[in-house]
């Protein structure tokens, strides 16, 4: 067979793990050829291929990023980006796609597969651990251990200086990386976007725990938790007054608030893109690796339309409409664990 | 209520996190007072006890070890051993005790609890994660990332030579360790108890690896890994003939014969001890925390005679004769995704 | 003898480390008693005092920021400090005072000193390693490490995008983290406060290396790098327009003008009090016993009024008038090597 | 020009990265070719060669190993070797030779160019740092760093089991890694080759700390520690009577001493081969980049028949005459330091 590989949407830690297993186990168990494709759906349309073998992916596993690029085009973007990619299915002669990415990346894979322009499995990607079809997503745990290991290091800033420090981490719709960081950094306080904070609790709890001793708090919030309707003005990010990518949106309001009504000085971190790059841990090399060999054996089972996803700590499939639907948020369950944890 | 806690056993990376998590429970929402028991059932026995409070627990959640102290004592080892331990528990006025240990201390908790002797809450602990009543223990993926730290070391420098590298690692019956670290580090071949081996496959396998180019092999073993019978006499390691502790049984005797086989030059590294200590991943220190909380909650719900357990992403308890009862060998599936990686 | 001990300033890697060094070698081989001091200065103007023995300081060789805390607070700042200082020094029976600190912490050392209030020797303490009259400040090492891993995580992500990645990392007067890191990660261009930037010639580089292939760049920027007078504009960090504390200053006016100078996509990440806490690294242990061990070694000998000094591979002493003196600037050999790797 | 580079030797964490220095230079500033020469000697006399240039080079900056390959085969081992040699420099048109090895790799590149068959710049390579005409050489810290974190994660098993651990790292005929990562690591007891120990001496200290308390001792031991005269017979490690590996020579017999000795349970750890490979530290990245483009410039400052060496915080040359003639025994002052933290 001949398959093509995608990655689109944003990066994360184990791309090119997952990769390295689609080859592995295509090449030496079922004599596949693979095609890469440059740049997500970008690659497709233009039809630019990069090589994809055991060969070139040698000394990949521990890489983070990925070996094909990746971009945000999808085929709806650019005029005849439909017919360009038949053009290209054609011209590659491809049996099926396997399409690494979240949900924008995997609803125009859906679509294709819809309209039988392409076979395709989907891998899911984001980060953010936050697709309901699958238990755990790659590149989360090694981005909640780089969080963590903030969150240590700030430790003994705050508590040589009396001070509260509030670290942002990513987490647009969901906290799981907030939550599972401030549990095993032993934070404070953890604010995420499943749940809207009172920042004059938030103060409170600090207030009480200062009271107690020189005890520094840790606050860790996720990039999307919001404050109570009504009780404080956030900034939105993205851009300032003098056109600069603006740092800390919800990190710095709050950090700002914090102070303000605690009278603690308080200093704001936002761990921003270190917690997307880099050599994935032991476990999301295993739980890439996994993630690849199944879905080339998707293919072979001919589960197209469909997702690989982890559930119950085993791979299956689940459809691409199922896939994209919902988004996970964090575990109630563990969510009041944390909560024990707080000041 | 006043609740005793100890640990039992060999150390493994998270014990004091979950002791952590133990304490802020119970203090903050229950109001109970916690006595730590120093080294196992010895402690206990002999009505030798150690602060456990939150304040005493400040700075424990990164920190390996026990500040319990451990040991292998059980009360049937020593004359009057559970007539002292019941005394010790009227002594301390306990209404439960949590009990954190492997198969040998949990027996005993259970047995203690069947003879009316005290109220037991279980927390399983074993580094290999080989217990069948949990999907997972706690300190186990500390150890994975650990043996797959050493992986990566060990390729460059197998590369520069040309060389076998041999790893053992930890895995007295099973081969999770190894084939999770073996799977991260993209060994050629990795050993586990749960298939013997035959030692002339292996040495083919590194073979045909090393014809189609100067690629090193790294092979991981279990170090209880076992040869097809009658196909290689193994060394028992234990004590050598000066009377030393002899390291890498298996592992020696492995690199021994693929260098006779192969007449590549093969090097052993025995990984120990380093597997047990030092900081729990930010994975294990949030597993650690949500096992703790679980048991003083499984106390408060009277769940006595039962283990905590962590199946399908969540904590509940079995009874302590299903506990301590089944081996957990490696998962099929995924053990079926190593090989698709042996050289 | 009694010699008491305090840390000044902002916290770095291995204060408690220094401190372990002093006690170890003040209570076995001399007998002495060593009294911290809370909180700097504050603590000896109001006689607020924390135990510092070879008990006391279990545990913390590892462990980042500061036992003692520490503060900006200043005796020539408050109503009879340097009279509260005295009374202190008679209080607590004091034959010497250990004071670790930067220049300000120093420069008050050195007076009370002069003024016959206290025998005092200094321990130099700068993260940035900007003291002229050591070859090398402990804790400097350790932000360099941790800011070369941020580097290698951005890597991986800008190349996946295409993007450029600018860093923006401690150093207000002297650019040795930012060369050290940026050597240490590949930077593309690195910029210092010793060598204003032409941002048109920062934009050029990075084309040429875009234009040779699909190579995204990393531009590390020191928080104190300033472009050529007049071409321009730097926004003041400090507080943005809603009061909230402003992110990189200097990182986000770089990374907005590259993107417009280049049309590549640019992003900032500010990794801020992260290169102050944690553990110290094996090197910074080492070096910090060593100026620990080497101070009190100094109140001995009675070379009071003296810094201890890590000068060709030893530990020697310099009057405090030359120690906090002058700025070390980069090392004009390493920085041509860094220029090699420009773009 | 046209420059040659050949690695030799034990392999050691930072060649690659010297390789990329000296490449980098080279291309960009003096428009040199680089040939890589493969497995050390051996690829000379088979005029074997290797790409090395700035393309080939990518991404190699924190690749442990070397891409070259390495070997201990020298000229005077072959028949004609010398003859070889010259006719591959004449064949490659060789300008000069980069060789980066230790003594027995640098003698024969020092006689080499005494017979006048090619002008070469050496660059020290000894893990051990053990080379008296430089004051660092790379890849020495890495291993520092890696071994220190091992005794780290020995500690809490320590503790927890109140057991004595050693540890064997490297060093066979000086202490530098051992003394540091004694030091850093908070070892109660090291044992280097430069002083011979006395076994019952090491015995007495730490019963006398376990005497104090439930405090668990670390000895690190260099491999090539030896007892006083007398004292102790120390088995010799290479193979064991089974034909396999033997580990821990002098480890293994200190363990059992010390356990016979103090009669507390006492286990040893082999580091091995960890410490040779991986990712270099960001200090020795900066050390390694530093050499090699010391190295290139020297070669054309026609500086031949000289060692890169680094001396007082910048890089010179020294003659190879006196590169390999003194080895570096541990600082005496740092030892004083080291011995003031035994137990």
């Amino acid at each position: 067979m001949r398959v093509g590989v995608l990655t689109g949407g944003g990066d994360c830690p184990g791309l090119n793990a997952v990769m390295r297993g689609v080859v592995r186990k295509a090449e030496n168990t079922y004599g596949d050829e693979i095609i890469g494709f440059r740049d997500g759906w970008k690659g497709v349309i233009n039809n630019e291929t990069v090589e994809l073998s055991i060969a070139s992916m040698r000394g990949t596993l521990t890489r983070g990023g990925t070996v094909l690029g990746t971009s945000r085009v999808h085929p709806w973007m650019q005029e005849d980006g439909v017919e360009k990619i038949a053009a290209t299915v054609a011209d590659q002669n491809l049996d099926a796609m396997i399409v690494i990415g979240g949900e924008g990346t995997l609803s125009c894979a859906r679509r294709l597969h819809d309209e039988g322009v392409i076979n395709v499995i989907g891998i899911p990607k984001t980060i953010d651990n936050d697709i309901s079809a699958t238990d755990m997503t790659f590149g989360f745990m090694t981005a909640v251990e780089v969080a963590a290991d903030a969150v240590d290091r700030l430790h003994s800033t705050a508590e040589s200086h009396d001070r509260v420090m509030v670290l942002e981490v990513m987490g647009r719709h969901v906290g799981h990386i907030a939550m599972w960081a401030g549990l095993a950094g032993g934070a404070t306080v953890t604010l995420v976007p499943e749940e809207p904070f009172d920042i004059a609790e938030v103060a409170e709890s600090i207030k009480r725990r200062h009271e107690k001793g020189r005890f520094a708090s840790i606050v860790v919030v996720a990039e999307g938790a919001l404050p109570k309707p009504g009780t404080l003005d956030v900034v939105e990010p993205e851009v300032d007054i003098y056109g600069h990518q603006r740092l800390g949106g919800i990190g710095a309001t709050v950090a700002a608030e914090i102070e303000k009504l605690t009278g603690f000085e308080t200093r704001v971190t936002v761990l921003g893109y270190v917690q997307r790059g880099g050599t994935p841990s032991a476990f999301d090399r295993v739980l890439c690796t996994w993630y690849g060999v199944a879905a080339i054996d998707a293919v072979h089972q001919g589960d197209f339309g469909r997702m690989v996803s982890f559930q119950n700590a085993g791979m299956t499939t689940v459809s691409l409409d199922d896939a994209v639907g919902g988004l996970k948020t964090i575990d109630p369950q563990l969510w009041d664990v944390a909560k024990t944890f707080f000041g």
